[in-house]
């Protein structure tokens, strides 16, 4: 353990008490008070440390990841969305408010429109609904086409992501594996060892958190690039 | 003052707080113990609540923002950045850590491949490198190719934002106004009463901030829609 404490940087501690939380899987036991550690906890710490510092999660929030990750009877899409509603900020709906009504159902139409397929109760919903509601009120809402624009950017960006997803078509449920079982209860990881299989995951569901901020760390230097070129003749010279 | 509370839905002593506090600017006296409250303070609850239940950031740094925006000798680059730097999360630099340094350069390297105008101490530059840093020790460090699509992506979108700000020429350092003034110390509002300048400004500092809850939340729900068509075959029968 103190080995894996100084190749990952987390003290001791802080990995007992991941491995009372059930964050991490255990050791392999070498004596009754000795266990092995190899590159899976390694992994697994890396990507709960990822999911803390960078993707700002409680710890109750990484353990539902994580036991979803874990559990071999969770497709692939359920697996996207337990870790996507786990995710920050989470915007309360406010039915009784009217502007927050027409955002919902702007929302919902802008989503009709576009033919996504979005469950009612993903709480990206709300989110976007909330900006539209503040960017209202202070006479910023964007006009419908230009919200599509932004649409068609996140639709792009997303398509490649999932289809670089590199998981072998028996993990999750995968077109390949036959329209014939349940959503959401295909039997992932036939095929694959457990090891490769979660592996692949912590990939996947690390990428998912962490492409956010790339996305808004390349927004914000985009943006400052533009506003230099347009609001700082200086630099031009 | 009980009237702009009800209007804004924002508490009475919330409302003393922001005036104390400088955020908000006081009422036009009409006796000892009376003031008058109009539109631009109501609209100005609405950019503090937006920056601070939206934007999530904390009253100091919203102090900073509305300093600068009630300053008219900053320029809206200048401004542009008051309110980038403020917005979280900030990624502290590990100079000593080698895969910190290395994203850090592969981020110059990126800026520079560009041709994006970004200053040194930009925080998305450590925002990015942190990201970069965290997916390459889960083995899903993107390739440069790949960086390049999401930032050329961002660039399109924040050069409609950037092109989109609805603010006369006087206003800031428009290109217009001439090369001849230092850069930063344009005189701003020219021509433009206070408070029409206060309003567009408002307005370009809230879309800063919420557009970037607009992106997160449609590329989440763009992200859900791809891995229902992926990995979710029962859907599309």
């Amino acid at each position: 353990m103190s080995e894996l404490s100084r190749r990952s940087g987390v003290p001791i501690p802080t990995i007992k008490y991941y491995l009372r939380e059930g964050l991490m899987m255990p050791g392999t036991a070498t004596a009754a008070t000795r266990a092995e550690y190899g590159q899976p906890h390694l992994r697994r710490l890396r990507l709960i440390r990822a999911l803390l510092e960078v993707g700002g999660l409680p710890v109750a929030s990484i353990r539902r990841i994580i036991e979803a990750l874990d559990d071999e009877s969770v497709s692939l899409h359920v697996l996207f969305g337990t870790v996507q509603y786990a995710l920050p900020p989470h915007i309360s709906a406010r039915p009784g408010d009217a502007d927050w009504q027409a955002a919902a159902h702007e929302v919902d139409a802008l989503l009709a429109g576009l033919g996504w397929q979005v469950e009612p109760d993903s709480p990206a919903r709300g989110l976007l609904a909330g900006a539209l509601v503040a960017l209202g009120r202070l006479d910023q809402a964007p006009a419908g086409p230009s919200l599509r624009v932004y649409a068609e950017a996140m639709r792009r960006l997303a398509g490649l992501e999932i289809d670089s997803v590199r998981m072998p078509a028996e993990a999750g449920q995968a077109p390949e594996a036959g329209a014939d079982g349940p959503a959401g209860a295909g039997p992932a990881g036939l095929g694959l060892g457990v090891a490769e299989r979660t592996d692949a995951l912590e990939s996947v569901v690390a990428g998912m958190v962490l492409y956010e901020h790339v996305i808004i760390a390349l927004r914000r230097l985009a943006q400052e690039d533009a506003s230099a070129r347009r609001f700082r003749p200086a630099a031009m010279e």
